[in-house]
């Protein structure tokens, strides 16, 4: 057993739109990312992704649809839901995630990481 | 598909000790509670739980050891450890927990709240 901290944690993130993994909960790991930039639309056709803004602002846009969103905003992407995340200035987000969900879904990008690369502790 | 805003959820929870439901991914809920006092010692046989600390502190006692926790810290209590929180002053929880998961875990005391009245909107 062992505590982490979240804003300790994101100090030390260095690369945008890189998540790392700092906890799990039962089938789902509790991840951080640093977004910057539109990222691709993507789906998850099995896995629901949850955002919770930490600190920053940043359009999440479901479907065609824009929410923006602000530090203490929480937010369900539901499985199946084309999505991507767009954002001016660096944005801080908490993801919780199932354990097998690839966070840029189907699409394989160059801001594509590997769940070992995402696991790599902070 | 509706935000919600943490911050200003915690500012509708008038109950202490009394966790609410504010959103779900996969299996889990994502519930905020106002922690005072020093809660039962209990354990969910089944179930992780997960605290994140989203302001003030609280000591986390799992299985005789304690554990000071602060803003924006992170920790798991994995199924089957008997914990319980302490707080001398109120301390706002976020916890992520299976959704069957009983708050009080094995032990039906007079802050025990079914799943109903924890999602009650706020």
């Amino acid at each position: 057993m062992k505590v982490k901290n979240i804003n300790k944690s994101f100090k030390k993130v260095e690369e945008l739109c890189s998540p790392r993994v700092i906890s799990s909960v039962e089938n789902c790991y509790i991840k951080i990312a640093k977004v910057k930039g539109k990222l691709p639309m993507h789906v998850h056709d099995n896995e629901d992704e949850l955002f919770i803004i930490h600190r920053g602002t940043m359009i999440l846009e479901v479907e065609g649809k824009k929410f923006d969103l602000v530090e203490g905003d929480i937010f369900l992407v539901e499985k199946g839901k084309p999505h991507r995340p767009i954002a001016d200035e660096i944005c801080e987000v908490i993801l919780v995630e199932k354990k097998s969900t690839a966070h840029t879904g189907d699409q394989d990008t160059t801001i594509t990481r590997t769940i070992e690369e995402q696991l790599r502790s902070l």
